[in-house]
């Protein structure tokens, strides 16, 4: 039901995925460790004949006009882009797909369709862009339900409103970045959120969900950016105002970011915009030492000078993704700023990583087209491409995985090592030999890193997703032993929900229930996320 | 129960207030519009004196080594440092004095008072650093309950835990932000959040009342300092993880800032710190024209060089605080650092205003004592000094008072406009003749400011509080229909409750009343404030 679309099994549109040329590097560095050759490659059912289950309900007459129960629909409805998501796929197992999907056009849609499931008992797993990574939209909803169903809201797409003097628009949660970014453009605007999703990505689901942009240090997560919600619950519509700041009573925008689809439905949201950057100022600096580049980190974002990237990539990790001789530490510094020249900033952030022992190997300087060109450049390009690597490395029999967090700096090293060691653990336990954990920080703050870890370990075709769940057991109870967060902004979704619940108060944790009760009496918004 | 004890009527300890001079200057400056000389000055009683009710609860055993009704301790509980606060005391009015204040010195006797409370139906009142101007700790409960108390969380005055490397600290609830500074200074660090009320508040009650500090931009509200917060409740701990960023969830922090005494007890938090500045530059700039002034702190909020002040007054405001011609509005423009020096954010926000048609008076430059010296140190101590005007203005028949909002940019105008308006008619409909609007910027953000509206009229001895309520209302009423916030940064209280219910969503209210039904059951906590 839309005119590109989406891809079964893999990142973006049908059609999308790695070239000749990037698959060949892939493949060749992973043969370096793994026995990627050897293995017969997985290929993914199409979706027209996935073995989906005969669904549990017909489309009610309410909903016919903008729901479908083709089979293409309900496949592409089941998963999202996690690593046992993909297995699934793979091994053609769709025993959650949802009974049918709705496609609402209008709020008044939406309240239908919540109106209908509430009366039937029928669980609704909001999808915007389905990128998660955690089980966010699965509809995995266990016996208490008479069925579930996917609410796609990519049809609410409109920026329907711009406010040039405030920097701000009101936009609809379905949006695609694209698309978005695109209106915006038109008005010498941007939102630049830029997660890794971002191809993908809806304005409601990074809401829902507090994703993290590109943008390293200051306006790191969504929240910062978004200056009102409007959320639809079964029991009625929570709007708040329009406001640059507020001190009147616990923050209701901080309620619904986050709820990711438990709560109710975001719909539309004012989202702060800034003006399109015209000066750049971008640096790749090398260190021999991963802690002590960490420490050059921990001085810039204590700074005040807060560089729009400040991404560090331990020796490994740099390698993975194509540049650096796997032996030292690369730090992306940059600046950008649509009002001003970034030459006292870049020169102050330059000087700090030096009195750290970076060594700046190449560009610096104020070339507008720095952040395209060297290490920064190779990195900006890696970044984009890699949600398509996953499919790839899955069929040659590699499992890789990535899970994020942060921690206060007193904490880092000894958190990292403790991390790495156990997931290092985990995957010889799993694998039955040792695999790779690299790390690098994606965004930073004044008080701590946001140390995101990658791992790969020799997968054992017919076992990986056991395989796979030992080694993420292993390195979620390291983040939650270790006193991080279980995700800095990957959301919850039900992966993580084990963790989340020991993390978050107990007493918060029935603050929430409460909520639920309250705004949804059924249940029926994503059950299983956010509130057990 | 304390070494240097709380005024009565007025602002800070016994003793203090405004000089000889100060008082000769106002009274100077008041007589231009108002007849001062003519009224017969009104005279607090004593704290002692003050016609106490006869307390509806004896202390009970558990409660007794750190709980006191002593006259003293009663009186200066039952008010903050409102208007008719100040009002009331000066009339010898304390219905709502609390039967007995409780000072407890642990997390433990904290505890002890909710258990006692809940079972024995007793409201409890927090009370910090009771500066409170919207009537957050009067003890006016209704008749519910079997009495109420004031819970004095002075006691818990430590710095408990200092991160160096993380720039945070582990804080008690109740300590001042004089005493705790004097502590963070010896590690070379300090919070740098000092609202108005700085003297006298605490962090606990800073925290649940989302105070706004004196970075205008940026780091506006207290809320961007919290790390962690741990909170009681009378079903059990709320405390929040350690983190410098998360993505799991619903912020629990964002529940408990500003919950304002009505889910739980705030006694200790995990504080984000600064080092201390070491550069700075200061400039005041005159502007023809309100605007156009406002027209060039815009540019500069969205220019992404964050000045610590960007404070602007109209031409009133800064002659009502000894500078300034009358005719002029006056903007301070500063920049700080710890980390380097400001001259290349100095000379751009500098540029912007300039190509506003703002007027360079006097210092600029980067005089490290400029913050110090001419209008912009001149503001700086009219600012401190503030709060010690309202009791003297009070005793000379002068209704003087103040209220704050924030709009976005594109309503800005007709918004200033309308709610001066209103308030003008208000004083007129009151008091029978035109009183004093003037308006300031407090605090900025890139999608609009937030304006500070300070008002005077002519009192009438015996009927001034209802003249006042007159006034407060009106505005109250132009401040929600217009669009604005209820309060940026001086809480919602008892005062602001109406307008609160029509501001905040009513779906986010009934999440509130159930989360104080689960966390607070008996409902004791601060009845009347947050949750109606």
């Amino acid at each position: 039901m839309a005119d590109r679309r989406l891809k079964l099994c893999g990142w973006g549109f049908e059609g999308d995925g790695l070239s000749a040329d990037e698959e060949t590097a892939l493949l060749q560095r992973l043969s370096e460790r793994f026995n990627v050759a050897e293995v017969e490659r997985l290929v993914a059912p199409a979706a027209e004949d996935a073995a989906l289950p005969k669904p549990k309900l017909s489309i009610p007459a309410a909903l016919s006009d903008f729901s479908s129960d083709g089979a293409y629909d309900r496949a592409v409805h089941t998963y999202g882009k996690s690593f046992p998501d993909y297995a699934y796929i793979y091994d053609d197992v769709f025993t959650n797909a949802p009974d049918f999907v709705a496609y609402p056009r209008t709020e008044a849609e939406v309240e239908a369709v919540l109106d209908w499931a509430t009366g039937a008992r029928v669980a609704v797993i909001p999808f915007g862009g389905g990128t998660s990574v955690v089980g966010g939209v699965e509809p995995m909803v266990g016996d208490g339900f008479a069925g579930a169903i996917s609410l796609d809201l990519t049809r609410l797409d409109q920026v329907l409103e711009i406010d040039r003097s405030s920097r701000a628009a009101r936009i609809q949660g379905g949006i695609r970045v694209p698309d978005m970014e695109a209106v915006l453009k038109r008005e010498g605007l941007t939102m630049r959120h830029f997660p890794q999703s971002l191809e993908m990505a809806t304005l409601g689901g990074m809401i829902a969900t507090r994703s993290g942009g590109h943008f390293a240090t200051l306006y790191t997560h969504i929240d910062d950016f978004v200056e009102s919600v409007r959320m639809i619950a079964p029991q009625g519509v929570m709007e708040s105002r329009r406001l640059p700041g507020s001190g009147a009573g616990p923050s209701p925008d901080r309620f619904m970011i986050g709820s990711e689809g438990s709560m109710g439905i975001i719909t539309e949201a004012w989202m702060r915009l800034q003006d399109r950057p015209t000066f750049r100022a971008s640096s790749a600096i090398l260190f021999d030492d991963f802690y002590k580049a960490a420490e050059a980190v921990r001085a810039v974002s204590q700074s005040g000078i807060f560089p729009s990237n400040l991404r560090l990539l331990d020796a490994g990790e740099a390698y993975n993704n194509g540049f650096g001789d796997g032996q030292q530490s690369v730090l992306i510094l940059a600046f950008e700023s649509a009002d001003h020249p970034v030459e006292a900033w870049m020169a102050r952030g330059t000087e700090i990583c030096r009195d750290h022992g970076g060594i700046f190997e190449d560009e610096a300087g104020n070339d507008p087209e720095a952040h395209r060109s060297g290490k920064a450049g190779a990195w900006r390009t890696a970044f984009i491409r890699m949600p398509h690597y996953r499919e790839v490395l899955m069929s040659v029999g590699v499992i890789g995985d990535t899970f994020e967090t942060s921690i206060t700096w007193d904490r880092f090293r000894e958190f990292h090592d403790e991390v790495k060691a156990a997931t290092q653990s985990a995957i010889e336990e799993a694998t039955g030999q040792p695999g790779t954990v690299t790390c690098r920080f994606t965004h930073v703050y004044p008080d701590g890193p946001a140390p995101y870890f990658t791992f790969q370990g020799q997968g054992r075709p017919g076992a990986m997703i056991e395989q796979w769940r030992h080694i993420k057991e292993k390195a979620s109870e390291a983040l939650i032993v270790q006193g991080g967060t279980i995700t800095h902004h990957h959301a919850v979704g039900r992966d993580h929900m084990p963790w989340y619940t020991q993390q978050r108060p107990e007493t918060f944790g029935s603050v929430l229930d409460a909520a639920k009760r309250q705004l949804d009496p059924a249940g029926i918004l994503n059950p299983g996320v956010i509130v057990p």
